[in-house]
């Protein structure tokens, strides 16, 4: 990495896999910026934006809070979920406080800048568009779906796929957002929901240019399981192929876990009918395979109403091997 | 003031009394401690109150949001008033805010010195008390309530008085809201609702005993309007009999506005049956007369269903007589 001035990485996703590999990017002296979507619509973000009408704030406040200054009691607030109050049961503390700033301060680019000054965040957060919109799933059955949490909860039929992602209305990106992407030195397509995460923010009208246009390198980690609503019986070259098919740009590297997965947690999967994603991507030479899993699995407090993985990579060990991808490009 | 350590100053009250002195105290390099009766349970403290157990957050929020590092967005934010959303309508950011916090560490001494760690607040927050308890009124009617906002919504009878003030259970002061005040330089009883703010301090079992022991200077800031359930046709000199009383010490200073106040301001207030509190104090040698209004006055939002006063004490002018009471010591 050149001295004078910090590498640029920008992180394309949401929710957890973004929050994953922010957690431990924050550590090296990089400029981070997190993208992402504005489609969610369920759980406390759901309720919210219903109520006031705001860009929804789920994915922003895990990204906040992953770029929290320390692992501390900040990071804990913002992820902090209420389990009773009238009305407050399953609202996140940090999706509160944004859509407090939100109504503050008038949108939530500013609401989020504002909230980063405040909590002295180690990178920013930008959602790809400063429109609301709802997202849109066409099927291989002829079925459509138009809602990302309808999408989350639509278990696939045998041999049923999502043929097209696109958001109604169709949505510009913001302007900030694909400044970051053409700056970039790095830019990674987090883990996540295939579709619902990491789709949805290339499907956003300029996405796909700004990754074009932009010389960073591009970077994708391999989600560690199939899910029953958008990927079912996918193989590692199955979520590749649909990246390179939205972002319409070759993957430069490929971040694979070679890890075997602990059978209780295999099975707790299969009760879902979920399973390991299988690593069919040979001896492509851009496959990056190393033991990526996380040690403690996620505990899902029981006001979550919404469906959250289990298990997670590790933040510290894809944070690394992605600085090396930077360092030797 | 001595340069090798900075001089300590104790504000007892609550509300938007101490929230005024703290704002403009914190301009200053003296050690700040606010110390904040426990028994509020109107509002949206009181429905959180109600729903978590906790100590009543309200009066901690507004001197939080006192003590931020700058007027700006912060201060904002924690005293941000949902005024739409089930649930959330009337709920205050640093309401809930301090509530995930308590939830989370366990105690809300705790949840406040985490609150002013993060937002690097300057000055410490104490309950009066660590335990919740309801705040007693009997009248001199004979009648007693028990609950503090149905105490400040009882509107008094011709002649009717709080013949004495207490809370049910007794409780014991919070050993370091006791330490503070022995050790403070300066005590300062803040302006605010008199019984429910200042003396719902007082009655707690230990806080006489302490302001007793300890050397500070004693300064109590008259209240520039009377109200309508606690004080109503007291002159000055009838406030500070019930201080001192409660306080069992003799007040040094007596701060009282000399400044007239608008008409139309007045004209407001008389509609509630509230009117200027009469500086009957005369050639007390203890007394300090200067302008102390504040210019703008205060706009309730409509999401707010408590009553909020319109009149306030400017904080920058009461601060530099109160520095002025420490360097004159």
């Amino acid at each position: 990495m050149p001295n004078d001035k910090k590498n640029k990485i920008v992180v394309i996703g949401g929710g957890t896999g973004s929050f994953v590999l922010l957690s431990g990017l924050k550590a090296y002296p990089v400029e981070l910026t997190a993208i992402v979507p504005v489609t969610d619509d369920g759980g406390s973000t759901g309720r919210l934006r219903d109520e006031f009408g705001f860009l929804p704030v789920g994915d922003m406040r895990q990204c906040l809070a992953a770029l929290a200054p320390e692992n501390g009691q900040l990071r804990k607030l913002l992820l902090y979920r209420f389990d009773k109050g009238k009305g407050l049961q399953g609202h996140n503390l940090g999706n509160l406080l944004l859509t407090a700033l939100e109504d503050m301060v008038g949108s939530e680019p500013e609401a989020i800048a504002q909230a980063a000054k405040i909590f002295r965040l180690k990178g920013r957060v930008l959602p790809v568009s400063k429109k609301l919109v709802k997202l849109a799933a066409q099927y291989s059955t002829g079925k459509t779906i138009i809602s990302e949490h309808k999408i989350e909860v639509h278990k696939l039929k045998p041999k049923e796929k999502i043929t097209k992602l696109y958001t109604v209305p169709q949505a510009k990106i913001n302007l900030e957002a694909a400044d970051a992407i053409k700056q970039a030195d790095l830019i990674i397509l987090a883990p996540g929901d295939l579709y619902n995460s990491i789709i949805a923010n290339l499907v956003i009208d300029g996405t796909k240019s700004a990754i074009q246009a932009s010389k960073a390198k591009l970077v994708y980690v391999v989600n560690l399981m199939t899910l029953n609503s958008q990927t079912h019986g996918f193989t590692a070259s199955d979520h590749l192929k649909e990246i390179e098919k939205y972002a319409a740009r070759k993957i430069d590297q490929i971040l694979v876990n070679n890890q075997a997965i602990p059978a209780p947690i295999i099975k707790a999967y299969e009760k879902q009918e979920e399973y390991p994603v299988k690593d069919d991507l040979g001896s492509d030479s851009r496959v990056i395979r190393q033991p990526f899993l996380a040690k403690s699995t996620y505990q899902k407090p029981k006001s979550d109403t919404l469906k959250r993985s289990l298990l997670r990579h590790d933040s510290q060990k894809l944070a690394k091997v992605i600085i090396n991808c930077l360092v030797h490009g």
